[in-house]
């Protein structure tokens, strides 16, 4: 039985982008030599969200269009407001809808590999970039 | 410490349709003979949810409400016009609601059990059905 | 390799209270003496939320103020009608709330600490109090 850590950085390019990072922590999971466990992946941040669900296009907008709706940018969050808050960045909606979609995952790890199905990719969602962003791999198995 | 991998499989009748599944997962543990350690479970779809909530049935009813309020059916998505999706399913309802309630778990064994509350059961929600399931359990522990 | 299992128990004053719990997850980990592994922490309860983000007031303000306009408190639900439901609290909204912010984490523990970002805080948000709540924590590593 063995621990693998390993670390993924990032870096957008917009304020909201959501992005396809399967291969880089599937590449997490090979690179341990762990063949039968769990994987858990954490991004390291308040304002972006780390989920599963289908990589799709027209999805991803679906996706982005309803935490604009839950969450809107100018939501008149005291966050945002210099009376209540030192964080310069207006930036309550990307804290909220992080609260919303999550940004942990943990997976099954069988024949060294992910356990993911068909049309499931493990999708970073940049709600406050661009920034660098840091997703922390964590393996644990045999 | 060992490991163990588990494949639990549902067959719904509904489109919509939410389960208790705890016995399910708890038989995995049973079969693992893991006294103690953490418990992983994962749908591997992404238009259906697993979380764990009362599983009573007015509550069900206030759930399936609520996501239909937050996310309608009819709500116009990209996912669901032919001319930005292959999809053909007009499913992007159950996409979004699988993004609002999450579709892993992550829990304690202990003394050979999951540990749950009094009022906790593993709820899975199927969004698009009917169809056949597929959750993966991982076991770790000794 | 081992697991360590602990119980961190809480009790609060008000109705809906939000509360910074990171040092108390962060002393089950040292005490632990576990370097490098998983921790997972579940409240073991479907009335109050387990989550990771910033733990600033005002930003708690806006959270709480985003789940009561998500999942307003008189919202007629079936769970608070004694004709479906012999559940007394009233607390319908409480449940649903958990059900959109999520109840349990998962984090990698590297160098016998949790592995947190800068503005990173466990925070746990009591939806149906003044009630005591537990939280299981267990820890698996080397």
């Amino acid at each position: 039985m063995k621990v693998h850590h390993a670390s993924v950085t990032l870096q957008g390019e917009e304020r909201v982008e959501i992005t396809d990072v399967t291969k880089l922590v599937r590449t997490a999971v090979h690179d341990s030599g762990i063949r039968c466990g769990i994987a858990i992946a954490n991004a390291l941040h308040t304002t972006c969200a780390l989920f599963i669900n289908e990589f799709q296009s027209a999805l991803v907008d679906d996706l982005t269009a309803l935490v604009d709706r839950l969450v809107p940018s100018a939501g008149g969050y005291r966050h945002d407001d210099p009376r209540y808050s030192d964080c310069e960045r207006g930036n309550a909606d990307a804290h909220l809808r992080t609260a919303l979609l999550g940004r942990s995952i943990a997976l099954g790890v069988s024949e060294g590999d992910l356990v993911l199905g068909r049309f499931q990719s493990i999708i970073f969602a940049e709600l406050d970039g661009p920034r660098q962003r840091a997703i922390d791999v964590q393996i644990i198995g045999e």
